[in-house]
């Protein structure tokens, strides 16, 4: 397509290491898409004649029909997934197919296909993002009693609900999902027009072909418009904070599925088993999703990387930006899947969680409190009760467990009310405001989460 | 303030180890605001009583005053700035001091502090973008009609506007803007009334500390609240695009500042030179720009790493998400500070950017243009074209000097109004459509990007 | 392979999800050498007899050629390489097959084919850099003597020989080599007999496997050898610098194809053009391996995220250590292959290069120096040659052209011999010390290059 | 000192923004050696007369105790470490100071500097990790047979020695130091000599100046000396890989403080409280390293990233390299000091351990192995032992607890000798090969470590 100034051909190995087909015709969809709009968009302004796009129109359509049916032959040869669909075009169609390029370049139309591409992409995950907070929000309110303890540090502060810890988890998805919708805007705007770098002389209607394409807008700028990659690194970047997350939960289902934990089960049919040890039942897909998390961010990182230093306007460099782009929307979507079906189907066993919150101190805090209502500064109440927690530690009992003389050698403030404030349900009620874990507060949570969740523009 | 429960001291080396109020101190401002707006609150709630909260505050602007006047003893014994400012508190108000702990955490108020922190950097660096966008549409305004050549794979591909350029980068920092202002929604939560994890047992009114403190909103899962630093990775990827733009800005730079280019001279108040070299003039500023967006992509591998696999709730790992914090923002706002003294001082050497122009055959397409309006498809006229180039580079001359009678060897539709297509005025001229290099389309985008700037919430 | 502990068979998409065949399958040869040695392992040790050992071994062979015929039928079912082989053994030879498992496990079993890989696939890399080397000390060898500008910080320096350019691309090479060769030492060591974390509790005898199979010794803990991939990570880094050399003889060949530098040009077969703009032609290989180094970058990046956090010993985390290593060993070996056929390749333009090196003032380090020989301390010596640039820059003359009289105004020092140090060549002969550019001493460096490329252990 | 060429004096700001002082200063010491050794060179080539050269010494030994003695001023306005000593040294000794400089550039200076300082480091990082070695050896030869269980997936596997778990750890810190070990033959390489890029006309002798420093040999090659920083991204991928070790270390230090786990105590001076909850310990030390793990990945990534792209020979990006370097070196120094002082405390819990062990069905491989030496193949072994364990799960106990009855249910090859390879020293002794963890071998791994710590050549 470019040989007129050559005058020797290309290296054979050159030709298929510079070839991008071989992974960039997951786009073919989305290139008929746009070249479907930008011929449509020649005819209306009058550089293409009426007769030229019907049948180029009619051409593509039957290449996208080839391709769905796996027809398609795939020449490493014509380089990518532009000039493959363009060659099949002038061979089904003839001299009128070398018409299409007109007022467009590839840097344009590539440009314009990914973001076609993610913006879809980005759908399909915002869908599986709200499957997985649904299911996450009946998981809660399931258990908003379901007692068990919070850590921080791994170690054992204060009893909370289980249907606190799992909207803690919807919380973090609802920011995934609002970045993914902030991101969207600046992936729905339209590149093709800026042609090779500098716009084209044909006198093209940009602002008619996104509409036909359902973009928001157009690019402002030509030589940004080619060699703008942001939107796909803010993409990457939403995508290592929801990986992350992933990872965060992964590794806590992992800690709740050992022996020493106990605290949850996961069915038989999200796990797999050991090659060489006959009672392993191993939590499979929460490991995988958090080493996946590291691929992610190692994606992020290339793509980032890719587009440092280059002077405008389009490098071949660019060409990079595909593959850890697909990875990360292929990992993403299997992983939000392995999730959204996985995690609704987590039983928690609430007495190990239950007898797990006794033994941890959990309530020393709620007796701090009591002492500070009764008059003691925290920083007071705070020394008597660490005071209380040694003895416990050394008797080998819990603060309730401890006798009202045992607590009143501590401090004189403490009567036998004190016994109220220690039980984990009186801890657990007590933190009755928003974002706090009394049941009622999560079930307000619950229902609010239901509202945002529907509120979603997905 | 943790002794109660301790049998032995913190081993010194270790105290100094986990000690954060080296770095942290720099929150001290926040973490007072943070402070009084609590204290505040527990007093509108009746919690403290007025006298008490009073001389809380005033003991806190006591020393403010004091941090801000150098006269602040910090202690590394003490760990972090929360409990300096907390110890130094009580030395001077007494026991009282002791209350202002009351319904909160080290965990709820660090994470308030960094987000009021992040949020005023936030701020400062929109202020910074602002005028450097300014800046550039200043400079873009001068040069709507100034030519240089447009490059891809730095090889010349067409005439473009040297104010068209310019405007490319304006377009790559209007990003960047946006995103800060997205992210900046979710930096503006109130984490404050978490306390450790779970919420606290004191009736406190959230919604009420958020107004005082300016939140959009409060934080609506304890357990996320005190563990969650999206807010902060956020930012830094946001940082880190914006770094990149500043890295490409650099790289052009630096190129045009080269004796082989020749397009820009900066002026010698931002330049160094060579302790060996007498005759050297050297771009530093934009070297070391583009050195540091490697910097600040390190600091966000660094953040986004920290909260990898990290369970619920807040783990000390977390200490480690400030540093890397507060280098990002300093590297940005000096970056920025730079970058908007210097470009609009950028002078370009118009008559070198021309010659330039004129030497790589950048009129090509407008010829391959010329051809498809006499009626031949796009892909042949691409082919005769490159045939005329070589003749060109054989002969070493461009498209324009060769004879009516050499191009018309190569198609018979060419005709003498050819060489109206092959000035670069023509060329130039011609892309005019909106994000095109035409100067009355720039100059109808700098138009636009006034309007963009001055609506920007800043 | 772990069906009887299990109550439910395992999802459809869970195993798909968390299968690794699709990808693993490379390692089928190697996991079949390992097998084979295994089995020997145990027939030398009497744990399985001769007679199974021989039809497990003919099985295994006639597996391998059922494999590079292309006649496998590989199964995800099976989940990952290992079981899709075992299986087939137990199809072709029947119960035998299922004691080649005895006293190994999968953990200890994808150990070693990993390092078989990654030994073999290091093998390759050292021979192709080997190759690059050669090529450069070739294209250095027929250039001693051309000069071209030396750059720092992208501003003419001073004039530096050509091949001695080459020779600066060649000791990074070297570094690589050797980093290449200090790793595979890690690799080759044995973690076969590990089993699944504790050893085995058959009498085996693993240095007689470590022989069989060329490793130099065997993996001291059993725990550590089956989590650790160091030796992954340590060849994903040892391959990033390797790469980001690459990308910065990249960043060179590209400037020095522009129409600006005009230093080299490269044969149109290791280029490309444009879809759109008929003149142009691409420097498009070395500009993708500039981008390929952010995807080794990326690549470590996962590998080293990867295994951040994860407690002893094998985890599913570790599953991910595949994809990333691949696509490194991949990107490497096409990187090398298309620059080991490139470089020799390059024809620099000596003309240009010495037309540039007049232009930049680079001799006036060179009358400093002479300046210091006349007695002047180095510093004044600078300040004077400083002055004397001015006047040049002004007069846009070099020194060389500046008069015996325009040079005496800045000091009396100057005689008339001071032309003879102001030749380029003068000034490359007067580098004359070991690692400078001196035309005999870059002829030097190339010998002694060439007898260290010899002694490489490859 | 470099004022001569430039016409306006350098912005304030830019100034400060490009001066490095600040940071490396820390190289003062290092920069005075290097500077020593320069002047005594070129007294011993005859460059500098034997009078100049002491003055110079003497004056730069009167600056090396000025800033032991903190008495140095440091200005940014003289931009680095090196004008700053340079400046002091002419203001104490005249004019002789200014010849220091001859047959030098800041460039080679501050390449010589860097490694100075890393072969210090690497020396002193090398002899921490040499006594975290050894007290991991102490603790590993007091727990020989002390029995925990094995994890995979954090999943019960098989018993373990907990001294064999520790010497896991040996093993990671082993290949870190010999990592280390490795690349300092490349950091210890001398580049001075090469001047600013490409040598001096001064005749230096480089292998008397290397001989004098300590360094095994010379950079080859001026262009890639000045602007190699291979050693340095070396160093911190070693570094990362050991903070990774020390991550997984802390994680399960972590997991193993934790109330469900209860294996080990850390002495309460490695621990810290909390503000609010009384009965916190917290394991603060691991945690921190386990996220200053992220803080090495990040500044490793800004060092590898700093280089992409860089056209030779030095650019002012590389200044960015000393800030990561040197938080590296503090980063790896805090954490092994840390470690070696904390582990060697560590008091692990046997009984808990024990117990933990008996309830994961830990010795299933035993049981199949069992069955395989009564000639059932692996995999059928593997299968009915599967069940056994599904049985023992019914009942809720361990594989040990069910009659023989009910074993020989599952297969009738089971004799009442089975019980003897149920019990956890049996099994543990069983694995009695090297890489095992039978007390024996690893007894002899422990002693073998004395000998391969020892021949460290630290």
């Amino acid at each position: 397509m470019w040989g007129g100034r050559f005058s020797e051909a290309t290296d054979q190995f050159v030709a298929e290491f510079t070839a991008s087909v071989n992974f960039d015709k997951r786009l073919a969809q989305h290139d008929i898409d746009g070249s479907i709009a930008h011929a449509t968009m020649l005819g209306h302004c009058g550089i293409l004649s009426e007769q030229d796009v019907r049948q180029i129109v009619d051409g593509l359509n039957q290449i996208r029909q080839e391709i769905a049916d796996g027809n398609f032959m795939w020449q490493v040869a014509l380089e990518d997934v532009h000039m493959n669909v363009e060659s099949r075009l002038t061979a089904l169609i003839g001299d009128v197919g070398k018409k299409l390029h007109t007022g467009r370049s590839r840097n344009d139309q590539v440009a314009t296909d990914i973001r076609l591409y993610l913006r879809a992409q980005t759908d399909v995950i915002l869908g599986l993002l709200k499957r997985l907070q649904t299911g996450l929000l009946d998981l809660a309110a399931a258990h908003t009693d379901t007692i068990m303890p919070g850590f921080t540090h791994l170690q054992t502060a204060q009893p909370v609900s289980f249907g606190h810890h799992v909207m803690a988890w919807f919380e973090m998805l609802m920011r995934d999902s609002e970045r993914l919708i902030d991101g969207r805007k600046r992936i729905n705007q339209l590149p093709l027009g800026s042609a090779a770098l500098a716009g084209t002389t044909y006198p093209i209607d940009r602002a008619y072909t996104a509409k036909l394409l359902g973009f928001d807008g157009v690019c402002q700028n030509s030589l940004d418009a080619v060699s703008d990659r942001d939107f796909a690194i803010e993409f990457a970047n939403t995508a290592s904070l929801l990986m992350m997350h992933l990872s965060r939960m992964s590794e806590e289902i992992i800690l709740w599925m050992s022996a020493q934990f106990g605290f949850v089960q996961v069915p038989d049919r999200f796990c797999t088993g050991s090659s060489i040890m006959p009672q392993k039942k191993n939590p499979d897909v929460p490991e995988l999703v958090r080493g996946k998390a590291a691929r992610v961010f190692g994606d992020m990182v290339t793509l980032l990387t890719l587009m440092k230093n280059q002077p405008l306007a389009y490098n071949k460099d660019n060409q990079e930006d595909k593959e850890p782009l697909f990875d990360i929307v292929d990992t993403l979507t299997g992983s939000l899947l392995a999730f959204a079906d996985m995690l609704p189907n987590l039983v928690p066993n609430a007495d190990a969680m239950r007898h797990a919150t006794m033994k941890g101190y959990a309530t020393a805090t709620d007796l701090a409190d009591y002492l500070v209502r009764k008059g003691l500064p925290f920083r007071d109440a705070h020394e008597v009760v660490g005071k209380a927690v040694v003895l416990g530690v050394a008797r080998g009992v819990d603060l309730s467990e401890l006798s009202l003389a045992d607590l009143q050698g501590f401090s004189d403030l403490i009567g036998d009310d004190v016994f109220d404030y220690l039980t984990l349900e009186g801890s657990l009620n007590a933190r009755d405001h928003i974002g706090g874990t009394a049941p009622k507060q999560v079930q307000a949570a619950i229902a609010r989460g239901r509202e945002r969740v529907a509120a979603l523009p997905v």
